[in-house]
């Protein structure tokens, strides 16, 4: 079965996310489209519990708590969500829809695609490991999808970043046990990460060892223990039920490349009046576009998401110009 | 003495304000101009107490909060205001600095001047009255602008919007006496400051008189009574101190259009790369500029003010860029 929606949205970050309630205002129903299993973009997937200051009129919020504000604001419009799926391909139907096929197969349709992909595609860091392949989801997770997955388990997580401290932190209070691994003694992460992590060593709910790493998976059909090279030691052999390394996540535009739409240096190239693309009825807002004066601000992603509505409408609408409201003296109008 | 900083902003309206913000991220400082006695610009003057559903991240905010969360947003930048009195007219020193002076004399000199200046200057709408300018600031005043000045005093307010509701109902508790008049029965106000007004007239708190209007202003030196018309009934005489008639604001794009910008329909004309007008070294910004795909919110005036930023920051510096960093990883710097 194929879905149809108004605005077909690539990418759930807070700029695919603001598209909907701009569009909502005007009628719209938005579909959003994200590989990562959860909305707000690299917000929820990178850096959840980070303070952002430039959020003009939020001098200081998280950023998990920016993609619930959002969420709030576009829940009027009801938009729906299909989540952990990548965008891989899309056709023309011969009534001008475009028809977009996920990873998993999911069929949508839609006159204006918007693509709010962020940086692309986020892919894993993976450790440079000769049978690591075999063990990917049997007992190597690269992303923390469900974290109680891990109750009651022996887990490995490997990394010196945020991504990993705030994982270890999170996981002590669930799983089983906790070993961690850094190749390095100093932590990239945020100083009171590290000392919560230092604290946790220190009550021995968590196991550390730095200047180490992972060398060797072991195991048949899944993954059943980790040899661990650590310097100036003996290899050390871990029975473990899982392996995370946490290395962070590097963006990469992904399918989205071969659409035959205009690129520089790994972004889409965009007007400023409505930010479309080469492609009529392909848009791109926020960080995946550029043009002259570009920055890569969530503010400037709000920006390009409502002017864009605003030419997608036209173009969904036959040519029609949409009334201009402001809210203050309309409110707000639900969608069914 | 003339006054000096790095980014002179016309207007201390939400846009205005936000500039200050994007500006200290970049080490510069900025001086606001407005003609209105406080910041916040229309949000202040004319909607203080309205929600507004559509700055991103805000599902629900009254218009004076976002003006307190933008003030507190900029406060490390330490912005200078010179507030209530209005941007007259620029004229350039040898040195390729502006030196802008306002209806009070005062001299500000900078290398940048971004209008953030809205919808103009607002001028109060007056009433036809033969003698009203006599009385000007001796009893008749149009704009609230210390309410503590009406302590215990006998006042007549005329007026069925909003704004003359809003300061009947806040005025009623530090006035010794209230007269409202207003021409017709029914008001234009939001419906709860309506039941909020008929129940202050129920506790007797203040007199409202519908179907009337002021025609005549008594008194010497100072106002000291105004003739009341209303329909159907005998003129009435009545004593007081203070006549406001709040009939609302009307904008004018004022002196601001004699300064040679390139102008469309009272509008100054501006380019999307970075919100430059005509005149090297003046942006415009906000509802006061347009080009194509122009829409009058406050969020594309963040959006403007920032990348107008960027372009102020170059011709300050002679051509060099600034350094692009995300206020996540490199927090808040204070200005001096």
């Amino acid at each position: 079965m194929v879905k149809e929606t108004d605005i077909l949205i690539i990418g759930a970050g807070p700029c695919g996310l603001f598209a909907v309630f701009e569009a909502g205002l005007l009628g719209l129903k938005c579909h959003l489209v994200d590989s990562l299993p959860n909305a707000g973009g690299q917000l929820t997937e990178i850096y959840p519990k980070k303070p952002i200051y430039d959020v003009p009129g939020l001098p200081d919020i998280i950023a998990g708590d920016l993609v619930q504000n959002l969420l709030k604001q576009i829940q009027p419009f009801k938009p729906e969500f299909t989540l952990g799926e990548t965008a891989v391909s899309i056709s023309k139907d011969n009534e001008d829809y475009f028809i977009l096929t996920t990873s998993l197969g999911t069929k949508i349709k839609s006159k204006v695609i918007a693509i709010a992909a962020g940086l692309g595609c986020f892919e894993p860091r993976k450790p440079q490991l000769s049978n690591l392949a075999q063990f990917e989801n049997h007992g190597v997770d690269y992303i923390v999808k469900d974290p109680e997955k891990y109750a009651g388990k022996n887990l490995v997580i490997a990394g010196g970043g945020d991504s990993a401290l705030d994982w270890v932190i999170y996981l002590s209070d669930i799983a089983h046990s906790i070993l961690m691994v850094h190749r390095r003694t100093e932590f990239r992460g945020a100083p009171e990460s590290v000392n919560k992590l230092l604290e946790l060593v220190h009550q021995n709910k968590i196991q550390l060892v730095t200047n180490a790493e992972v060398k060797e998976l072991l195991g048949n059909e899944k993954l059943e223990a980790v040899k661990l090279f650590i310097e100036n030691k003996d290899d050390l052999e871990i029975k473990t039920d899982y392996f995370l390394p946490l290395f962070g996540l590097t963006p990469k535009l992904g399918p989205i490349a071969e659409w035959g739409l205009g690129l520089d240096k790994n972004a889409i190239v965009v007007n400023t009046f409505d930010y479309s693309t080469n492609v009529p009825g392909i848009y791109a807002i926020g960080d995946i576009n550029t043009y002259p004066g570009k920055l890569k601000l969530i503010l400037c992603g709000f920006h390009e998401a409502t002017l864009m509505v605003q030419s997608a409408y036209k173009l969904i609408n036959n040519g029609k110009n949409p009334s201009f409201k402001y809210t203050t003296v309309t409110g707000i109008k639900p969608l069914n």
